[in-house]
């Protein structure tokens, strides 16, 4: 298969949302020049990026943007819901389950994991919170196929370990540490410090 | 001033940590092949991100490691320490607060607002919790630069206008809701399901 960039990908859920607000504002068709301009993007590599998949713009009309929403939302896997486990259940772990960006796009906490013995054996809306040696079976009988690790930086390897060996082949890391996974396993790293880091290079920039 | 792309910016992070880990590993140059190669990067993207700030690599040798990290920090205006303003204490905000990335790139948390009697007049580690009334006079009192929105998403809009008003430039937002700012106030919005949708492609097209 085509190796397609990560920020490529990226920027299809940039898309998606830019599209979306389209459809809310009535607006029917675009160009990829309106798109850029309206959202800020590059045009040429809204059609570069959007050239991996297929061809979706038609001569004189630019894309449909209804259309153009569904296919990449089919693309980025988010016409199906997918079963998360969530790996501790601290602050981070608890901000996660409530954020209902989540949900919104088809991702679906069906398991918590904490070893907190004040938490393990709850429920919370529903969704059963277990501790990290019994959640094999459980990660099976719902069907997960993403964790979040949400955990202590000192406890994310070992808990990883244990989601692999449980078959989990998909894992988002919030925790400050690098982890270690087969080749086989798809680790995203989230790291928050990011984003703030682009803020404070504008400051320094602008008190240069 | 030229325009550099944002995820120019972003990207310069990713190098960061990368030569940090090379640091750590007490490798002292680094070609940016040997760079691509080792962090899954793109050597010409390298190259193309770093000629935006200067000529850092030296012929036949490549880059000096511990001075491109260096001066990567200076350009990303982390040489320095930044006060930061958390808005909303709620699990999010206090998975935030204790979240040791941020410290750990001179990010310091100086003052938490949140209007929860429970929670203002308090202190955390040291800092303040105040109400959002009282927010303008400690924000200055602080030299606060940067502000956190970590509140729920019918709150976020309001919040952010006190903020604006308080004299704030540069804002985080954590919360799932589209913020309105002037134009001379930097808003970066993150959007955690992000992350979750580069994963949910790589599920989908595995099941294609």
């Amino acid at each position: 298969m085509l190796k397609i960039p990560d920020m490529t990908i990226r920027r299809l859920s940039v898309y998606t949302r830019c599209l979306l607000q389209l459809e809310e504002d009535a607006v029917k068709t675009v160009s990829s020049q309106e798109l850029a301009e309206r959202f800020n993007l590059n045009s040429a590599q809204v059609r570069k990026d959007l050239a991996y998949f297929g061809e979706f713009g038609v001569r004189g009309i630019g894309y449909y943007v209804s259309g153009l929403r569904t296919e990449l939302q089919r693309i980025l896997g988010l016409d199906r819901e997918w079963a998360v486990a969530l790996i501790g259940y601290g602050n981070l772990g608890s901000a996660l389950f409530h954020y209902r960006g989540f949900t919104k796009q088809g991702f679906r906490i069906a398991l918590i994991v904490d070893d907190d013995p004040a938490k393990a054996g709850r429920e919370v809306d529903g969704v059963p919170i277990v501790p990290a040696r019994d959640m094999a079976p459980e990660i099976r009988a719902r069907a997960v196929q993403i964790a979040i690790v949400a955990v202590p930086a000192e406890a994310a390897q070992s808990v990883t370990d244990q989601l692999v060996a449980a078959g989990i082949r998909t894992v988002l890391n919030f925790a400050p540490a690098r982890l270690r996974v087969p080749r086989d396993v798809r680790l995203q790293h989230v790291d928050l410090s990011i984003e703030l880091e682009n803020l404070s290079f504008y400051l320094a920039r602008g008190s240069r």
